[in-house]
């Protein structure tokens, strides 16, 4: 495994990465260009501190095994894993990504933290595609497990796996695409509740104390426990997702959001059907049913004592 | 208080709420015209008895305080609140709410759970529509406080604020709407999020549980602790919501998603930047982080430990 990692780019998102990788017992160098990124960083690292010693420190975790480095050639030099985290700027990660190949041994894998771009965008500018890959994670990344991971049509398949292997070893919960989607998975879809948000607030439909008390006080308790397919699965009874989706199937072509709702086909409601069954595996409804009750339960004690007001 | 309650409509929601009224304290009168209704709704509210116990009993509240009626108006005669949640089939929920409105006295509040019809929509067969209300659970009602009420345009004032005041006395968290709006205010979030999660599935860009773990390994893990608002406030590090904005607004145009973005004018801007910094009031970004942080981590250790697998 690494054992020293580069974190290009110190904002939210790499000061982030770079916590979390101390806590594995990484050597981090960090490089951003920014003039007051060292005393950024540090804040942000420190600031995770008591969230990743509570989740436990691997052996050897040490803030002080943070340094900031005064270029990307620095930071590069004993890497064997990079994570780019720069700003969401097309041009500025086409650039990067270039930068990185050339200041990086042959065998390193260097993983964008995009929010969207798609790897085969973003690697226009490079001699050498392929050890490129997207590792998106979500905020605050010492924190949220997931991870998503995807190579770009040039990327190499064995960077995708290797990324996606070495993710895991420390911890993570990868979800592997095999296809590139604008956005990947829990963007995409937090993304169109997002737009939906916004729209509400454009018409004055809701303020967003009501957006937000609507999702905290709702199906935000839900979704740690279950996903939207099982949530859903479970709201058509002891009928499940087929019976959800005859019932509600008709509600789908309500105008109810801005956003198109796709026509329920055979083949998706069969793809719907039969997905949530594997998903549910050997849990039956009734288990399901107590699960769910249970893990909300904790979850509401959870956030509760964990409130500030 | 109103002491007897009347669930007209038997099946996951209606069930549901006979549990918590039930749990409340109440004599709970329920009514569904399908042969096998009773069996299923002692089912139901057998299935959610170890919740709302866990959850903590009203003085009184024992499931021998179930009835079934024989009829829709037997299930009304004594009921000083009646809770609907027939099928989502406009015609039906028309035909049903007059009829509730001629079987009740002429100071009970009609609430209907419906998951999406606006009130004026369904308030037209009816003499007297002053007393129907909108009043929408989340699945189950007996462990998601969220419930949102809204009037039809020839709802009187009056009758929205008691079930509003009704639902809050009894432990629910209310949104209280001033206008209709197709789905309400949660229901048209998660169903913008639904909405994309088919479409990924139809193209074939994700699989059932690539969506779930997207969600309850990812953004999922947030959601009962800060709504998307304050989420992506903490998005835009110490800059917050401006920042976040700022930064990210150009990816509002990006086809991420098959719903189309709201455009970012100056007023959007500002009514997301104040009604964020409304929201947290008190709290300093410092703060919101330790608690976020605090909390997702409850929240993981929660979800982990009642999961049946």
């Amino acid at each position: 495994m690494s054992r020293t990692i580069a974190c290009i780019g110190a904002g939210v998102i790499g000061g982030g990465w770079a916590a979390y990788f101390l806590a594995r017992g990484f050597d981090v160098v960090a490089w951003d260009p920014a003039p007051d990124a060292e005393a950024r960083l540090r804040r942000t690292v420190d600031a995770a501190w008591p969230a990743v010693t509570e989740l436990g420190l691997d052996e050897g975790a040490d803030r002080s095994r943070l340094r900031v480095a005064t270029s990307l050639a620095d930071a590069c030099a004993a890497a064997e894993f990079v994570q780019e985290s720069a700003p969401e700027d097309l041009d500025l990660k086409r650039r990067l990504l270039a930068e990185l190949v050339e200041a990086t041994g042959d065998d390193v894998v260097i993983a964008s933290s995009t929010s969207g771009f798609p790897m085969s965008d973003m690697a226009t500018e490079t001699r050498d595609p392929s050890r490129l890959v997207v590792g998106h994670p979500f905020n605050p990344p010492y924190v949220i497990p997931l991870v998503e991971v995807v190579g770009g049509r040039a990327t190499a398949p064995d960077a995708v796996a290797s990324a996606a292997d070495f993710y895991r070893a420390i911890g993570k919960s990868v979800i592997q695409m095999d296809r590139e989607v604008p956005g990947f998975v829990a963007n995409r879809l937090q993304e169109a509740l997002w737009r939906e948000a916004l729209h509400m607030v454009a018409n004055g439909e809701a303020t967003v104390e009501q957006i937000d008390a609507s999702i905290t006080e709702g199906p935000g308790l839900r979704w740690p426990v279950h996903g939207p397919c099982l949530t859903f699965h479970l709201a058509g009874g002891e009928g499940g997702m087929a019976h959800m989706l005859d019932h509600f199937g008709p509600s789908l072509r309500a105008p109810w959001t801005r956003l198109e709702a796709p026509a329920l086909t055979d083949e998706l409601r069969e793809a719907m059907v039969l997905g949530t069954s594997d998903e549910a595996g050997a849990r039956s409804f009734t288990d399901l049913v107590a699960e769910r009750d249970r893990a909300v339960i904790a979850v509401r004690r959870a956030v509760e004592a964990a409130r500030t007001r």
